[in-house]
């Protein structure tokens, strides 16, 4: 085989930009993982702070995550809508991401669907909340599904600076705002959602939870 | 704050290339993790083939691996000389790399260091079926050391494509070969290791093992 060539490493190729954020995910071509879903939440009852950061709404809430057997700190959640990611084909009417970051730098995203229905107490909250630096009770039961049965891929940040390296849970089961709720997001935000990216065959995992927790 | 431009998004600026390999280990400046080092290797002991890839001497080896709680398959392992990592400012004579892949593509890397001494019997082997495609034994108990502590980082390839997303486990304890063995590996590279990438305030974690395993 030709030689790569040690003397001129300035010129070597750096592939990048395959692995961007959000997909569209396919249920029937995810692979079923067979072992429990292992997503095991302890996040504070009592937010910091709601922001506009311009991206979308921001909360600042802290608290732990176990992630496939890794620990992990809760950043912030914040609000995108309509969803970013699809779910076969079906675009619901929003997705909260739960950012989280390890001891080695590394960030998991945990995504939860929103759709439209029954009112959410925890989104009145942070709308009461809005642009405060200010503690208030967050109580994120009506806003993450009891079943966390959820679809794993590698990505990347859906804003600035886009970066590589994020691992992505989103959960297959959405949970409930109503639609007053989302008309008063997009007063703020006619639409944050960032174009579908492709796959570049990366593969996508499924894996099914019966835990409560 | 100024709103993100979500109507041209092709505008958006990506920000890559901030997070390669291979980089400088300092181990007073390294995060001591309190948590037992977790790495199990349950490797074949029989090779498939030993192939000068033209970056280097790669060895084909199957095995399993729980990296950090969560299952690997090893892909194959090569060798670089000197080594490519630096360890308190000291280059070492050499690096093999165990490639792992993980079932969501992650990569993870486990990085053992080479210094002159002793004769390695797996390194004759390797280099008795050098260009071949034919099994042959390969224990590799004297290229792995019992003691599995390990600096931990996220970084790249350090060959193109130089793809971030990978998980490096380098080993603070090296192993031996001689220094014939060294000069044999010479007359093929005279040297074949990436100059050094800056951490760009990246963590670097140890993580001390007392488990033989």
């Amino acid at each position: 085989m030709p030689k790569l060539d040690y003397d001129n490493q300035n010129n070597w190729l750096f592939k990048t930009g395959q692995m961007q954020s959000p997909v569209a995910l396919e249920s029937n071509k995810a692979e079923k993982i067979e072992k429990q879903a292992t997503l095991k939440l302890n996040y504070s009852t009592n937010a910091s702070y709601v922001h506009d950061n311009g991206q979308g709404i921001e909360i600042g809430l802290s608290g732990k995550a176990i992630i496939d057997n890794r620990f992990f700190s809760l950043q912030q959640f914040h609000i995108h809508a309509p969803s970013e990611h699809l779910l076969n084909n079906y675009r619901f009417d929003g997705e909260i991401h739960f950012v989280h970051q390890a001891k080695d730098g590394r960030t998991a995203v945990i995504a939860v669907f929103l759709k439209a229905g029954k009112t959410s107490k925890t989104f009145s909250q942070i709308f009461n909340h809005l642009n405060q630096d200010q503690n208030f009770v967050c109580d994120l039961t009506d806003l993450i599904p009891e079943n966390k049965s959820y679809y794993h891929y590698l990505g990347s940040l859906t804003t600035p600076p886009l970066t590589e390296n994020v691992e992505w849970y989103i959960l297959a089961n959405p949970v409930e705002i109503s639609r007053q709720q989302l008309a008063e997001f997009h007063k703020l935000y006619p639409y944050n959602n960032r174009q579908l990216q492709s796959l570049n065959g990366r593969p996508v995992l499924y894996c099914s939870s019966t835990i409560k927790n």
